[in-house]
């Protein structure tokens, strides 16, 4: 009997990791000759570089940065598939968590750190470089980034911009001759769940601006800058961001990757689900396990227990899923794929003894699900027998 | 498909019906076509009576009778099987519940009330009588309950003894001549999870006798006058109930039942599933579902989960349980015939939120179940036929 498992974290209570073990746990003790295959799953936003280093046995490297407001941070990244690929969030360089609520200004923040991560990645000869970009603070369309990277901005002086998207409105010259040469031979690949365009009212100032610290006055200088930037990215590469699916993603970061550096806009749980090679576990299971901290109606927008449901369903295989808490609107996931979504709580607790408890109950209650399969099978066997 | 559904209730959420009926619900949402038969179960303690008789459609009959103190109180007990059986609970009428801590003295408590509903039930005519006897104040050895039958029981000076385990010493006489004459054409069946003798270091006075307000002293009280009164039947009846097994389950009132009304004591899930023809409704069935408030290490002490599990190993059945409460303890309970328990909270709640959700979260979680049957028995469908 074979088995995939493949969780995401179970937030505050359990890493992926964790909770792909205590599926196993709870598989083994039923059948204790089954073969599971833990597939490392994520859904490209936060926690992703958390979920799946400490599934693949990866690396964590922390790295010295310039941080959102030029500050110093210690960022990091994930290092997996034997040095191959590099897992990198964004907000880990350059989120909106690193600064106080009151320092937040997009005007000023910067993706330099992003880019600084990325060059490291390169520094280890990682040939794939998977970018969650949730969570930023910036509103630079990557030009910090492309900055740390080799590519230079200039104002009409020849100057070069300083940090953030309120000095984009200077930018008069794109130099990318000192691009990271490197950047050409590796495939970069941009976990992004949005499809905003870079600019208008639909775009990255004017949706995202205000999380960040802008004022409606900020987020009509911003927009107005991303604009600017557009046109000079239009002049310089002959591509047009303006207007790109995914280009406002990030405070345009999303553009900025686009443009700059090839890279690939996806949703992010199809790309783990590429990086991972899920579908090819999933093919020849008898059974899948997925769960996560929370299944709820957010669930279908592209969370891990989604992608895995929709793989498991394409070869009609009984995927189960197991959470923490199951909020309202879950009824749709059966129809993408879900067989049954089942709580893990034993009781009305506080959710400091339900975090606690997580992984023994995960366990108890993958054993109910496989002595249920266990009994089923069993039947079968009998009626087929008899 | 055939689903037999046997719960118990769920204790301050919801009834063993409105269980039954969630249940229900969910096996329908997945099984339109299936069906369902409702087993009213109880396990023979407190609520008994409001499970079977309300699962039943039977009546609940509101009775005024002598209280544990000798004081007016209200009981009641339920007819069912269209009149056939009544159900009855000494606690509602000779209970400890129904007086202070205070009050609580086993010297004068009596049983006369219970036998009052005896005879109410016996003037409506039913062939059988269920006696729950859990919960009880007294320590009269049913003396209280055979005097309302008729049974005299008379001092030296040939006047009736006043109520209570208290009184017994004084005993001269006893005389069953005016025993109401229907006793003989009913079966009675008394549930009875203790094993108890009547008298000495295990006996009723010396285990229950200080739960029920009797003090080191009077313990010895009660035990001496309970062996004198066990004297006494024995030279009337020529019937030892000193040492009999059961006879010192509520106060002596098991041996009261046992000598004077003929009746059998058994295990109180035995009967109830005996009352309800369970097994043979299992039989037949393609699954069952049970559940209770709370499973856990008290569940294989006779409760209706666990003799519901019992009768479905027998027919090897699959037999699922739910719980709002999974306890410490349950692992011994899939060798006895549970194939799986699951818990129906979706998450961390408060216990008054997890009890106003009980039906909800119990369909939900019923559905589940039922996917993942219809899920593996498609499953097994195509394997046969592919």
């Amino acid at each position: 009997m074979k088995f995939v498992i493949a969780p995401d974290s179970f937030k505050e209570s359990m890493s992926a990791k964790k909770a792909a073990t205590a599926i196993e746990s709870g598989i083994h003790a039923i059948f204790p000759d089954a073969v599971c295959t833990i597939v490392p799953m994520a859904d490209g936003g936060e926690g992703t570089v958390e979920s799946l280093t400490s599934m693949s046995d990866g690396d964590i490297v922390k790295v010295e940065v310039v941080g959102p407001l030029g500050e110093a941070v210690t960022a990091e990244y994930g290092i997996i598939d034997h040095g191959e690929i590099a897992v990198i969030e964004m907000a880990s360089a350059s989120g909106i968590e690193l600064i106080s609520s009151q320092e937040r200004d997009p005007l000023i923040t910067t993706t330099y750190g992003t880019g600084q991560l990325i060059k490291h990645a390169l520094d280890s000869g990682v040939k794939r470089i998977l970018i969650g970009i949730g969570g930023s603070a910036t509103n630079d369309a990557g030009a910090g980034m492309l900055q740390a990277l080799g590519v230079s901005f200039k104002d009409q002086n020849g100057k070069e911009l300083p940090y953030g998207g309120g000095a984009l409105d200077l930018l008069a010259e794109i130099d990318i001759s000192g691009l990271d040469s490197r950047i050409k031979e590796v495939q970069i690949d941009v976990a992004c769940d949005v499809s905003n365009p870079l600019i208008g009212s639909n775009g990255a100032s004017a949706i995202f601006g205000p999380q960040k610290g802008a004022t409606p006055e900020t987020v009509e200088i911003l927009d107005r800058n991303l604009a600017h930037f557009a046109e000079l990215v239009k002049r310089e590469l002959n591509l047009d961001i303006a207007h790109m699916e995914g280009a406002g993603a990030a405070g345009g970061l999303g553009g900025g990757l686009l443009a700059f550096l090839n890279a690939r806009l996806k949703k992010g749980i199809e790309l783990v689900i590429e990086y991972t090679g899920l579908e090819e576990h999933i093919k020849d299971a008898d059974y899948v396990f997925t769960g996560e901290g929370s299944i709820d109606s957010q669930t279908i927008f592209g969370k891990t227990p989604y992608g895995v449901a929709t793989i498991a369903k394409k070869y009609n295989i009984p995927v189960f899923a197991v959470a923490g808490k199951i909020g309202e609107g879950v009824e749709p996931l059966y129809d993408i794929g879900f067989t049954s979504i089942f709580g893990i709580l034993k009781g009305a607790v506080q959710l400091e003894e339900a975090l606690k408890e997580g992984e023994m109950n995960l366990t108890f209650t993958v054993k109910n699900i496989c002595r249920l399969i266990n009994k089923l099978r069993g039947e079968t066997n009998e009626t087929t027998i008899g």
